[in-house]
This record gives structure tokens, sequence and C-alpha cells, in this order.
């Protein structure tokens, strides 16, 4: 496996995107091109599965949820990810497995062995080399917020407890997990952005 | 856990939905209530799921196959078997774990392990007490067809080849599966269901 594979974790609301996309620009800009992607989703069916999973008209339980993401997974990695990573090209994806150990495993309350278990086949021994984790209590974001629901997504539109369990989730896959790299967000997201660059360079994944 | 648990399974085009609707009426006149369920479906999520599998503009490979039906499983076990079978009732799905086996594992090549990995936290210990394998060479089935496709489905719509390793794969459980009930089905209809009846009263399962 040539290329490299770099995942953004991270509540709600905490400026995930935003940073996606001043790294996209960074690597267009700096003649770095890279595989932007994202999960649930990044294939056709996985996406039809991603609108199955944030449709508020379903009820979905805690594992079949987890299947659901599972199953768009195995596809988005056999299709997208493990295709790029073979041609040697860096691929960065908006969430993967530790979205399913933090809101799955820990918040829903399934434990991190049963999200292991279900995705075991899905993954293809593909796993991050680098996890940059936004550190960011969802309840800070909230406040931002107003408390406001920004979309209909059945996901996001769950409570701030619900949020804060997702966040201790991700606090403890930051501890065991070598590959994460917490990033606190600063008020200036350039300032971020360059936090984020510089772990990324530091480990030898962009330039 | 109460209540019983029959599963009939068997290639397609041999007579399974004739033979369940033969025994639900049995059971209707007889007195005996049951549950009549299928595979994959049963619940909205599930029948979601079952739209995706079937639906020929998706390409969707062995994995995320296995996946979609596990998803769709985990769902049904949930949400209709097992609370039937904890209300003592008994419960007649047409299809379940062993359609993927055959399917998936077998004909596609996944491998038996995978398809046991890829479902165990979907199934809660959820096992059928007899599977009635309908125990027909889909070879003949397709002559007696003369070989036509008989409907848009994306599985049905395989090859002969391909529905005659699905019936390797059911001989293989068959042999290693002490609940598989073997039943090669008669030129009359009324005649497999009275063996149908025969093994399933045999077994205590029914009156």
């Amino acid at each position: 496996m040539s290329g490299k594979f770099i995942v953004f974790e991270g509540c709600e609301g905490v400026g995930k995107s935003t940073q996606l996309r001043l790294l996209k620009d960074y690597l267009t800009e700096s003649g770095q091109p890279a595989v932007f992607t994202r999960e649930p989703g990044g294939t056709p069916v996985a996406e039809a599965v991603r609108n199955l999973i944030l449709d508020k008209s379903y009820e979905i339980s805690p594992v079949v949820e987890a299947y659901l993401f599972a199953t768009a997974r195995a596809d988005h990695v056999r299709q997208v990810i493990m295709p790029a990573l073979r041609r040697g090209e860096l691929v960065v994806c908006d969430r993967f497995l530790s979205s399913s150990y933090a809101y799955q495993g820990y918040a829903r309350g399934l434990g991190f062995e049963m999200i292991k278990q279900i995705n075991a086949a899905a993954l293809e021994d593909c796993k991050p080399d680098c996890t940059i984790f936004i550190d960011m209590d969802p309840a800070i974001s909230w406040r931002k917020q107003n408390g406001k629901t920004i979309t209909d997504d059945r996901i996001e539109n769950e409570s701030v407890e619900f949020h804060g369990k997702v966040y201790e989730g991700y606090k403890r896959l930051a501890e065991a997990d070598p590959t994460f790299v917490s990033v606190a967000p600063l008020p200036e997201k350039s300032a971020t952005h360059r936090l984020i660059l510089e772990a990324l360079k530091k480990r030898g994944l962009i330039r």
C-alpha cells in the first residue's frame, strides 16, 4: 500500500468541514493531488445507505445503525479508498471507523467490541495513517448555535447529552489510538488550519 | 424462548412460496396461529434494504451484498422474530441465515466463515428450530421454465450456473446442520405439503 490515508473526526458543528475545505485548498495550491471523500457515502450504494441512515421517517435501532454504517463502509473501502491507496494516492476522508466507535459504540452503548466485530469484514485491513480529531466539546459548539437544530439529519438532531457522550467516546479513542492527533480549535480558523498542516507534515503525510 | 422458529430454504423456482402458502392455510384451518415473515424484509428498514439489494441499477459487490442482508436481518430479528418467539408464538420465515451461507458464502465465494462473522452481531442467538430445505436442483426448475427470466430481481436473474452453486451450498449445509430437513418435491404439490407437515409434526413444532 503506497498511498496515505488521513481521516477527520469530531463532533457536529466543531468546524470539521471548514478544516477539510482549507486542507483541500492547501493541497490543490501546493500541487499535491488528493482524493477527498466522506462517510457514510462515497459510492452510489453507500450514498443510498446514507439516505436511509439520515432519514427521520425510519426507526433505526443502534445495532441496525451500526450495520448500515458498516455496509456503506464495506463499499466505500473497496470502491474508493483501497483502489486510491493502491495507486499511491493521498486519501482524506470525512469520518471513518472511529465515528462508529464514538457514536454507536460509545454514545449508543453498543460497546467498542461489537463495533469491531460488525466492521471486521468491511475493512480489508484498511486503517488511517493519521486521524485528525477536532477536539471541541459539543456543549460549546451547541451554545454558539444557541441550541438550535441546524439540519434535518436524524443523528445531528440528537440531544446535547448524546453529543456529549460522543465526545467522551472520542476522548477515549484519542487516548488509546496512536494514529489520533487531537487538535483543539483556535479562535481563528486559519490558525487551526496551520496546526493541522503542521501535524500532517510532521508525520510525512503531506509537504 | 418459548416460541418455535421454522425457516424455509431453497433455490429459486422450486415451489417454496407455494409450500409456505399451503402451510399457512393448514395452520389457519387447524387453529394454530403463526407469524409468517420473509427475508430480506419484514420491517420498514429491512424492506428499504431489500429494495436496494434487488435494484438492478446498483453494482453490489459480494461483501456489500452480505452486509445488506445482515443489516436487514439485524432489524428483522429484533423487531419481528425475537419478540414473537418471546411471546411463545410460532414464526415461519421465508429464508434466513442459510440463504446468506448458500448465496453469498458459497455461490459468491465469500466463504462460510466470513458470513458467520458478518452476521454474528445481527443474530442475537436467534436460530431456527427447523429448516425445511426444498431440495430441488435449480437446473430442473430452470428447464421447467424454459430458461426464461421470470422477474426483475437482481439475484434471481443470475445465471443457471450461479443457481447451481447455490444448490451445492445448500447441500453442504444440509449435511452439516442438524436442523435441516431436506424435502425433495413430489409431482403433486399437496403430496410435498404432506411431507412437510409430517416433518414438522414429528419434531413437535406443529400439531
